[in-house]
């Protein structure tokens, strides 16, 4: 899988910008998955010494623990050094679709806390605006499925619940995902991050806007930067 | 207990806007515990029929499920006819401030769902202004503890966690309370509810703005009715 191949060499170069001493946060998802291992493998060639960092899933704190990654919390270290996490989407202006791994409430919890997030993927994340190839997701308190579903289908979406082998996918806190699609693209992402964030019952949504400070896209012509450099 | 009687005398007078037919929303509280009685009892009587109801909390639909009254859900019946729920401060416009009892996001997500939302209390609870009286409660996803925190300290309020028994108090939905007091109230409570809200790791918070159509409030001098009549 050449794409694989693409995910991987992003994800190799963002980890170049960790140095000894930091604290770390790591994402979740398929081009995530290879900064833990390159972390791991550089902590174990001794290139790097006393990170620590924090998992966005537990999915990714299990594999850190493979790898030999100290891991710690947000009360023991409140303040991040370095994030690196892949994206569904990303603009010419580093906005952000996140959340197709089911972990967007920690990412972007972990990404509030972090004073450098550098967003990692293959070139076929890039869009010209948002919501065009990704759906957003919007995370929900189970309880309150059908008012949220009908509130964002009164915003333009079309909600469609996540499901996982014929059953509602389950978030590490519980909650679940109206996967919401948008015929023409999200016209207005601000307007419709703070609509959708403001309704009870709503816990989260995947657009990070302006949380990025550099994005490493690899793809058939190399590697690109995208905003500061690393 | 005098204040238990007019919780009682509030609720009771509450309950008299309930028609056979009727979707209700139960609160959750010392004070709401009075309406699922009454209304338990009407349906006993005879007097009222045919009603179904959507409880707050896991622990009142164990009180309505013993007093007999039949429950649904919110996916079943996504409009609610009458909701009764008590609050911790009602101001002279109806502005409040909910969640002392530790239920304030299923509360809200009724809430918004009800057609007429009727708020019962002894008139202890009446402010001139929000935040006088109660601490603000926040409910906030458990791993975002600390950034949360401080966050809501550069609001301008002083975050308290609540426990209970020595341990963390854990919400129906597995999460956290920070009970925010405020020095002097609360200047602005609509820009506070939007800022606390947006903020990432933040699941609800206790202000309810411009959401009750009713209050129903007893003390030493009678009922005192607020809004629009019952």
């Amino acid at each position: 899988m050449i794409v694989e191949e693409f995910k991987r060499q992003a994800a190799e170069t963002a980890v170049t910008a960790i140095q000894s001493g930091m604290v770390v946060g790591l994402g979740t998802g398929s081009t995530a998955v290879f900064a833990v291992r390159a972390l791991g493998k550089l902590l174990q060639d001794g290139r790097l010494h006393t990170i620590v960092a924090i998992p966005t899933s537990e999915a990714t704190a299990r594999e850190a623990e493979r790898v030999g990654i100290p891991l710690t919390t947000l009360d023991q270290h409140p303040l991040i050094d370095v994030g690196i996490d892949g994206a569904d989407e990303i603009t010419p202006t580093l906005d952000l679709i996140k959340g197709l791994g089911g972990a967007l409430l920690r990412e972007k919890i972990i990404t509030l806390a972090t004073k450098r997030f550098i967003v990692i993927a293959d070139s076929s994340k890039k869009v010209p605006r948002l919501g065009i190839r990704a759906p957003l997701p919007v995370e929900v308190i189970p309880f309150a499925r059908q008012p949220v579903h009908d509130y964002l289908v009164s915003l333009g979406a079309r909600p469609v619940l996540r499901a996982r082998q014929g059953q509602p996918f389950i978030t590490d806190e519980g909650n679940i995902i109206l996967d919401c699609h948008f015929d023409n693209g999200i016209p207005d992402p601000l307007w419709l991050a703070q609509a959708i964030k403001q309704r009870p019952g709503v816990v989260e949504h995947g657009l990070f806007l302006g949380l990025a400070q550099t994005a490493v896209i690899a793809g058939t012509t190399g590697i690109e930067l995208l905003g500061q450099p690393l």
